[in-house]
């Protein structure tokens, strides 16, 4: 059993986390931090907390826990400045420490980074799995468009690509805002940021070239479809089934057949399905994934077993009741 | 006053143009024909029916009526084989006589088309008026992104043009089908017809060009939202504005201001939005209607308008409840 | 023409106030008070407003405007502090002078009423048309409960009265809160204020004695359902009938026709059904609005009209779009 | 391990059976029927047929596989007509044999029933635990109800129970209708068998008297809420806690804590809520579950497990993720 402490529960991200940590039959949860529930009853927050840990800490005392692995669901900008204890594993689930060259952050984010990102690598299991004991975790939509487009890269024409992607509203955070306020969300969908997510540096990273991206947010609590359009240069179906073919958690769906997000909710898994457009002999990609599964909290524990050396997919939620 | 005939009446486009008329100071309705509801109390489906015209007749009676103006609510296909009494103005809402090629009818819609469409005109009121008695009224999608796109048809690359629209449910129409089954929809986002949907050939009719066109279903009732991407050779910002400058139908918003559902549903106006890719330049119009509203019904009174030398936006909803 | 006010339009109430100001043939909207938006554009909240009336003003500058009709959407506890002036007709849309006793505001709302509310009476154009100036609008839910049952508080035994009702979000309004969040109110149905919402004591002083009440919170935008059970006396069917047999706004529906809210959302009108549970002969009465239509601002607008001697349903919505 | 056939499974009780079935430590799937997907592939509903069990076969050649558990989900009138094969559990998810006195089916059923439900026992394990190998599985707005009111029904006035109910829309199965098709569902609330329902001889049967029932249909997927009310003879707290003390299933509220659907979607939990009204004195009892979990496929596996003498508990969902 490894030890592990969660900084910052309280959020959506940290939530579902926990939910996973919970149904880990290798991890076992020694501290729970949130700043601004300290001291209260954690079974509030899940109900099998309700022997074994009581009550939240703060989020320093979590992270000195001495716990081998810290999950870290703060804001982005609290994480960058979050200083990882020596020797322990920790897992990013902002986007502090997602981008290598961090002078990107001025521009995308509207904060300057403090430091470097050295020492931390980004980790997509199934493509880029983690080389480092720091791990910073995808962003929901940046795993979308880099499950759907990176085993593309190669063969389609770079500046043909364009990422239109949708979530639901868990996506944008508990944060009390306007474009949260459900007389705003019901009944609507909003694009936002519209050319200026900070999500696209991040799919760029991983692409190696600038694409357009552009959100929008569904009158849904949960579950993200990226749809993507490129101009391939070469047959692409075999490109995407060789990538994932020995995935457990993404499938690419024989032809014809669209990712649903139903199959995807509530689980940490993702469907990919290809298309070819009548009109322009242009290829659309469609993935579809839970943004706090695959998205968020999935994506972390599976990060987290590749750099603990558990087996890949424990304590992930990879079947769902479909209706 | 005009005379009206609505001709398949049962329907949410029928339901919807039934409305605009109830409402216009110059059409008189003098039949509601539906073959499903014939000889069934008119109040039911409208309550200001009470008293005027109290029950549904046939759609071949409502056609024979001797109206002057007839709004065909029919299905593509019966739309198709529809004769229009001569020397009446028909405004068709079906897709039946939309694609100047009736060729196309066979690989788009899937069945072929019974004769020629000449002497119809495709009606975009802001952009290519009506010419003769017989009007075609532009399909939903269709609609967002030629509003969006064909001010700019001469100023982008043609080849770089994708259009990623979003429908509420009323777009599939009242029929029973899974795929409209609450079931399904709610907590769900649905690409469908993807790269073959029918409103791709009507698309490129209008602009010239094909492009590429996915739809999607929303978990909502009514609003439909196209998110156009494109690559521009000049400055698109004037182009739009000047093509909607006189327009109290179609907005073009500030630079910065993003088209909402909410201030279009439950009308027949149109939002476009104009906005750059930080990182690739690419430009996106995004253009939203009520897919109900300027997506069909309302379009369709105000192609009539036109036709019939009425004041164009007599009878239209142009402003909403915005809750 | 009447000269109009709005006082606090920036709410959701204020908003629906102004669309029925705007949409008036004998009112004349000469100030737009909104605290937190002087000085802004007002053609941003409607864009009627965009030549005639282009900013908001202060609250105190709005009720100083001289106009002869103040329509009050403030929040309950400022409502209370306003000082109407001398001779002028106001209708306040929020609950703090609808209890003739005030006394019990401080069990109630929280806190103590500053005043008496002698000179104010409590409007239902149907049932209690206003007698003075100064207007108490009723409460959403206590609209929907009366218009249910004031006709049988005669006919039932009082004990057995029991309110179960289910509103929109934008009954909650626009004030950002943890159980307003879309994150919150998707996919939930949620009770709230158990067996001590304000509505209960406004309910038991219109029919004359107290009735239990639960509020619902609905993941829709609008709309108001009130499921209300009670033991008859008599037959009650006639009395309903009678109470709104010359009625424009309520209709009592046919045996077996169930109220729907999409035939009264967006509308001022409320439908009433009527119903005998097979199992105990208690009976059901089932009432239909819009919470921000009769429930608000088209109530609102109908006790002003009758104070003005207008026609009573000028400038309502009682025609809505179904779909 | 115990071997199992489900009959029925393409509907969603089905579907959500067959996820606990495959979660179960101790069952084994040994047939999956369905007489509409006969020969069609297993994993199209479930990923985790794939190479188990990998097609459908008929409902017939299910029930005779000879597992010593059948799963019977089929519609109320076709499981009536099903002849159990002797020795075997068998748990009816219809309401086929729940209704001791079987004259009760014309009435409330609108067919006749064929034969007697002696032999079948009806399952609540919390509290009637069934003793037979026939177990009539409760309908889901039943459990809630009885959940809320049998430990009360010796303590409350049983005039005065009146039980007002709130489902999601797959407690309306599958099947294509009007009441289901989305463009009604959504932004819409709409009651249906008002005093009607054929879950309300089930809940007299299991209290001992008649009560009012009037189910909703809510604009969601999955949930149930029922909003009891009781005009009560003694303190009721103590009741409802000692009938839950021991239960890892249901469970009874803090004072002043509302349950909440989103704690027990997805899950096959309930939670009890009991408050005052401070108006009457009368007493709401609201009890939340998912009616596919606890109101249908937990409550069976549930039953299940006590006929085979498993642990209650085993294969249930009871904890869930609750964004």
């Amino acid at each position: 059993m490894s030890s592990v402490a969660i900084i910052g529960a309280s959020g959506y991200a940290g939530q579902e986390t926990l939910d996973r940590v919970l149904g880990h039959p290798e991890l076992e949860l020694v501290a729970l931090g949130s700043d601004s529930l300290v001291g209260k009853s954690a079974a509030a927050l899940d109900v099998r907390l309700n022997g074994s840990l009581p009550r939240f800490v703060s989020n320093a005392e979590a992270a000195a826990s001495g716990a081998e692995l810290l999950l870290l669901c703060l804001g982005h900008e609290r994480a960058a400045a979050f200083v990882p204890p020596v020797g322990t594993v920790v897992v990013d689930l902002s986007g502090a420490h997602r981008l290598h060259d961090t002078a990107l952050y001025a521009q995308w984010y509207g904060w300057a980074h403090p430091s470097s990102n050295d020492g931390w690598s980004y980790g997509i299991p199934e493509l880029t799995p983690p080389q480092t004991e720091l791990v910073a975790n995808p962003g929901c939509y940046a795993t979308a468009a880099i499950l759907a487009l990176a085993p593309l890269a190669g063969a389609v024409d770079p500046a043909s690509v364009v990422v239109d992607a949708k979530s639901g509203v868990s996506g944008a955070g508990r944060e009390l805002k306007a474009s949260s306020h459900a007389g705003f969300v019901l009944e609507n969908l909003s694009p936002y940021k519209v050319g200026s997510h900070q999500h696209a540096p991040e799919i760029a990273q991983a692409l190696g070239f600038p694409v357009t991206f552009v959100p929008h947010l569904l009158p849904i609590r949960r579950g993200l479809l990226a749809t993507c359009y490129v101009t391939p240069t070469v047959e692409l179906r075999p490109l995407l089934e060789d990538a994932y073919a020995d995935s457990h958690v993404v499938r690419v769906l024989p032809e014809g057949v669209v990712p649903e997000l139903s199959r995807v909710q509530q689980t940490d898994g993702a469907e990919i399905g290809l298309f070819e457009d009548q009109a322009t002999g242009r290829a659309i990609v469609v993935c579809a994934i839970d943004n706090l599964g695959k998205g968020a909290a999935g994506q972390a524990i599976q990060n987290a077993n590749l750099v603990l050396g558990l087996d890949e997919t424990a304590g992930l939620r990879l079947s769902g009741v479909l209706v």
